[in-house]
């Protein structure tokens, strides 16, 4: 079986199972990131207390950790909940937001890393590189950092870390350390509409609730984003912009099926 | 007079009075309920500092408690708000998000309705039940539960907690304990989208701003909704989803007038 | 040139410099104001723990503080991001929320004052006269006050303040003490969508980050706001509202050029 097909049966696993996601997340995208784990089949659950988060990872079937907003009552829940899923063996999914942009957020990000065992990372490169130590700038949290390299970096920080990086943009990276795939799904306008990429992460997060094999998952969550936003930018006017393609992109994702994914996936093991 | 020209008059008064509606509630969909305020006709205030919460309340003319994402410091400030509406006479409306979901929350709900006077409660069956000490377990925040003897709970509850419970569903019922209004509108989609119970209980936070009689007021809210969802329904085209759908839920709320409520409303009282 | 003129210079500025604009802001409104700023061409950066705003404002091209939903948690992030702009001399914009609505909020504006030299302050003129002493009672966050003697209040408030005021209303009044540019774009159902203040404060944070003149950016960022209102509320059908007058208006702002403006901008300087 092809990745096109795995990606294609892992929609059908997250429509039957309806995986619970527990979301520790920002408070600018939440509303998105609620509303496209809905969408694609699962069930959000967003708390971020920390005498209720235990509970919460306990019922779930995957926890979804994005640094976005963070702050230490809310790094404290991170930490905690992170653990407990690490314990009970369920995925941990990190977003992290902004790591490279200032002191702070980096010291935070090396913590996450180092008392969790994340089961797939999803970021930019240059968050990506920033995490792996290779003192790239971000200009904000929503830069696009030169790719060269991008493959072998991705592999190296996936083996080190002993996860699934899922890099995107322009072409999307996943990789376990050892076999890469590559998505070539997308378009620029992505980029122009905020929490795109935590809405990503949130995708990968439900489809890691349905299925093992995490590379699978990771790649299925990534082309998902992907085809929808060239689905929903097709349909836009000239007199259209980010307010309707917002809108439109939550619409592909509910209407997404097998069959789409096996017309329009580029996707490819390399 | 029958119910259903009482929720039609409640409707007028809403827009007469433009209440003005003070939510402490998650940082989910806040927005949405500040929207779906305005679109009926209200005024929203969102605030839940403790140190201005007292205040806010006291310029209010309803407080909504939502407890969503709560927190250490935002279950400080619905205690001190909820108190300073029962000693100002103000209606208080509550919803009791993902309750049975694990034994904070359960803990925090229990503390809730022991030192606030409720005025109305709006939760599905699942929280309803476990608000009302019945062991529902609830999966998740977005879960129907099994409705069997749902009036008899719902009025088991009502008169037990001396509020209106308002338990949304496939027939929502709503009821004092004594007196029980059945409501037939509404779409499967609406659960489909994060939110919807949120803002139906912002509705109803509205409606018992400008309206004396809250058994008709949440009737009136929740019938809101169901009307909106149906009507924002039939406009969907195959290749729409749920983006489109909240959008047209919102424009159909703004919309909506008492002859909508005359011709598609369902609602009987048993 | 004239004062259209210099907006529209204003409006290529933003597109070529893309400026990185920090918020503390409320989690109201959060989303449509980092999407407002990337539908005019910025880059929003929303980030509000203490130990990280100084880095964040460090790298921005201006600061903008909402105090919508604030609490003592944020108020000092402000009170700490705010000082920090001021020694690197960056642009600090401030929405002064609900201020008159209560003594609480009267407390942390008139801190905030005191303590952070603004560049711009946007209000309502109610918000206005409140912050300016005035005692003027807002009803609510999203009133509209009387306007008798704005141009007055405002030129005196701007003066005291040492900074640009911009009040919003039927005639938007953007002065600094001593010119005033009067806006004539816009239309009452901005008033009806929760957050067109917010993200008009959001758009002035955004052109004070690439434009030096702040009367002429606060200026550009009013009327793309009113602009926007109005070429959204023309495409609305009868059973349209405020959902889709939402989605509009970001198309609107995301399609605004300097020939929209030069045709439809209704501005001058008295």
């Amino acid at each position: 079986m092809d990745i096109l097909e795995k990606c294609m049966i892992s929609l059908e696993e997250v429509k039957k199972n309806k995986p619970l996601v527990h979301n520790i997340t920002n408070y600018v995208t939440v509303n998105d990131c609620a509303n496209i784990i809905l969408a694609i089949g699962g069930s959000p659950i967003m708390a971020d207390e920390i005498q209720e988060v235990e509970e919460m990872v306990s019922i779930a079937s995957s926890l979804v950790i994005n640094m976005g907003t963070l702050n230490e009552r809310t790094v404290s829940s991170m930490l905690k909940a992170g653990k407990k899923a690490n314990e009970l063996k369920k995925p941990v999914i990190f977003d992290p937001v902004g790591v490279g942009a200032g002191p702070y957020r980096n010291r935070i990000a090396e913590k996450l890393l180092q008392e969790i065992q994340f089961t797939v990372i999803r970021g930019n490169m240059s968050e990506i590189k920033s995490l792996s130590g290779l003192a790239v700038r971000t200009k904000g949290v929503d830069s696009i950092a030169d790719e060269s390299g991008g493959v072998e970096a991705a592999m190296g920080f996936a083996a080190r870390v002993n996860c699934v990086a899922a890099v995107t943009g322009k072409t999307d990276i996943i990789t376990d350390g050892k076999k890469v795939c590559l998505i070539d799904n997308g378009h620029p306008i992505l980029t122009g509409v905020t929490g795109t990429g935590c809405m990503t992460t949130a995708l990968v997060g439900t489809y890691c609730g349905a299925v093992n094999d995490y590379l699978v998952a990771a790649s299925a969550g990534v082309m998902t984003m992907g085809l929808a936003g060239e689905l929903a930018q097709k349909t836009l006017s000239k007199e259209e912009g980010i307010g309707t393609f917002r809108i439109r992109l939550f619409d592909a994702i509910y209407n997404l099926t097998t069959e789409t994914i096996r017309k329009e996936g580029k996707i490819r093991v390399e």
